[in-house]
């Protein structure tokens, strides 16, 4: 079976990132044929539209990757009821400039991990407007709105049994979304 | 009358920037007695919550800025429908640590320019979500959505006819809410 690319954006910066944990255990649960690679967005600058003609190597890093990836998965946390600006900022650079955006029909998944209840549904609900402008289908069911609890990661960032067949269905739906954008987008060109 | 401290936040970093202009137009529409600071924030870094414990002088300058503020606007242009991550960047280094926010309680308004016709109508909304969170009470009405079109703007960045009366309004406005919001919590505290 042919090599399927995945670009995984994660939202947070902090070394011990929940979303970061939850990215590592979706490499578990995905198909052989899929390879995840973990996208940097920390050493970027703030997006300046005046960079936009001579973009620094770690914009054109991220582009490149962007554009060579068969789809995406956003995991994410929750700022303030929206996404992090951090990844929002990655989002932006990956969108310039006008007319040359990288994230056009790539089919996307998103996750989220939060402390609060919600478990970052509100974010993710930003990010669907934003990818919906971007001409990024999303995933639409299942939604995956995880709440930090006690045992949710054991002491190796492992998922525990009780999310472990959620993020699994959620990947198999994911690789079937894949899959039936890429066939129509094959049918189109 | 007591000199009234506003914090002015453009959520663009180019030189030209569209809403850079509109807060210096503002600048004359504004009472006597308001004093308007426009904030730094493309010096900051990307938000990690790593660093929350040892923020860097730039962050402890935005916070102590925005502390110091007796109300705030945010002029921002409206990037993939949504606020631009450099914006949102600021806002949640300025909301952090957890229970050290200093949004609270800060009477706001939103204004914003793009080149499109919605004229930042959908980022507003996203920015409406965010600071209802960081219980910052933003002006309703009027809602000032302009499209950049030809004589917005003369040569030297000055506002045209058919705008400026519009600038003026919403001033007058702003200016009343920041006087009710701030007698409401002189009033409750």
């Amino acid at each position: 079976m042919n090599q399927v690319k995945i670009a995984v954006i994660v939202g947070s910066l902090r070394y011990a990132s929940l979303n970061r944990k939850l990215a590592h255990n979706l490499e578990k649960v995905a198909p052989a044929h899929f390879i995840l690679n973990q996208l940097i967005i920390g050493d970027l600058p703030l997006y300046n539209q005046d960079d936009d003609e001579e973009p620094c190597k770690e914009v054109i890093r991220l582009k490149s990757e962007i554009h060579a990836a068969d789809g995406l998965i956003f995991i994410t946390p929750e700022y303030n009821r929206s996404i992090p600006g951090v990844l929002k900022n990655a989002i932006d650079h990956a969108s310039r400039p006008y007319g040359k955006s990288v994230w056009r029909k790539k089919p996307a998944g998103i996750l989220g991990v939060s402390v609060g209840m919600t478990g970052t549904a509100l974010a993710q609900q930003h990010l669907r407007n934003i990818l919906a402008y971007l001409d990024v289908p999303v995933l639409g069911q299942p939604e995956v709105f995880v709440q930090d609890k006690k045992d949710l990661f054991d002491g190796e960032g492992n998922l525990g049994e009780l999310h472990l067949p959620l993020i699994q269905n959620w990947m198999d739906c994911f690789a079937g979304w894949v899959k039936t954008q890429t066939a129509e987008s094959t049918q189109i060109s």
